[in-house]
């Protein structure tokens, strides 16, 4: 019997008041590959309410453009501030709406757990965030240079993808006597006390 | 020539996270008048993009019922924690966005600012608002009780009203002089000195 191959498409989506970025993951199985990454400047748009319609309109274009099943969005829930904090819950609102109006499922990650999740480590770098996320997903260096803002996005997807399928991960660690197990061929020598 | 008696329609909404309150008023000329006064409790709803999603539609729906000219809301820009500015945020920012996706331009104002404008005291209480919203918009003490909670969204639109229409309004204040030049019927005796 031939079993389907699973797809899931996520998107990725780190909602900001200056910068919102965004990447889109597709799950073949347990291979991710990476669709789209962008950036979506709205500090050329000085009307607050202008930035809230363009966050909602550009997250409904780009589920229209790649119908993800999931939405996994980079949610800080501290911040320096109650004002700043007012205007991200604001973006985020508007682009947890979007999703939901066109009944994508909404989840949320904290920068620490997506950090933690890609890189081990939850203080790491933006930089080591994207340079991770470049080696796990086979992007170039080029695919990356312009679009550092959209790593956070991408990382949340990634985050998610791997919440979802870590039991049928290839690279799930269990042990070196389950992977010897699991890969035979990669034994030359086997020293006896 | 006859002119031309202008219509307008301000829909007031005051978002929470837990009940969003809201009042369609209509402006004939000067002369404002309450279409609908309501609470939305979302309380009963515990996941909290049910939530924003409930906001979004009732929004619409609201605007779809009655074609709102503008949109004002009630925004505080300060609150306890930041935790709960995230929250209101989002619910402010879902609000928002469901205007401006039907093109209704938002204004927002300050709880201070409504109470000041509405009771000359930006300290008044939830209950002295609604007593003199009561008495301006000559609505009963019935259709106010089950409504406390959506008298800050009725506010902001009456705050909305006055902006708007201050300079022609006829209750606007211009001091003793101007009220007897109006009204020289409310004149009986004049004392000389």
């Amino acid at each position: 019997m031939i079993q389907p191959v699973k797809e899931k498409i996520i998107l990725g989506i780190d909602p900001g008041t200056n910068i919102m970025g965004y990447g889109v993951l597709k799950v073949t199985g347990v291979r991710p590959e990476v669709l789209t990454l962008g950036v979506i400047d709205l500090r050329k748009l000085t009307d607050p309410y202008l930035k809230l319609r363009e966050i909602y309109e550009r997250v409904q274009r780009i589920i229209s453009s790649y119908l993800p099943d999931e939405l996994a969005i980079e949610a800080p829930f501290f911040g320096k501030n109650v004002q700043s904090m007012l205007k991200l819950g604001r973006a985020q609102g508007v682009a947890i709406v979007a999703a939901l109006c066109r009944d994508v499922p909404v989840h949320e990650y904290a920068p620490l757990k997506i950090k933690m999740a890609i890189t081990g480590n939850g203080q790491a770098s933006k930089e080591q965030v994207a340079d991770m996320l470049r080696r796990m997903l086979h992007l170039r260096q080029e695919d990356m240079g312009d679009f550092l803002d959209a790593t956070d996005a991408l990382g949340a997807a990634y985050c998610h993808y791997l919440q979802m399928g870590a039991p049928s991960l290839p690279t799930a660690y269990r042990g070196w006597k389950d992977y010897i197990a699991k890969h035979p061929e990669k034994i030359t020598t086997i020293i006896k006390p």
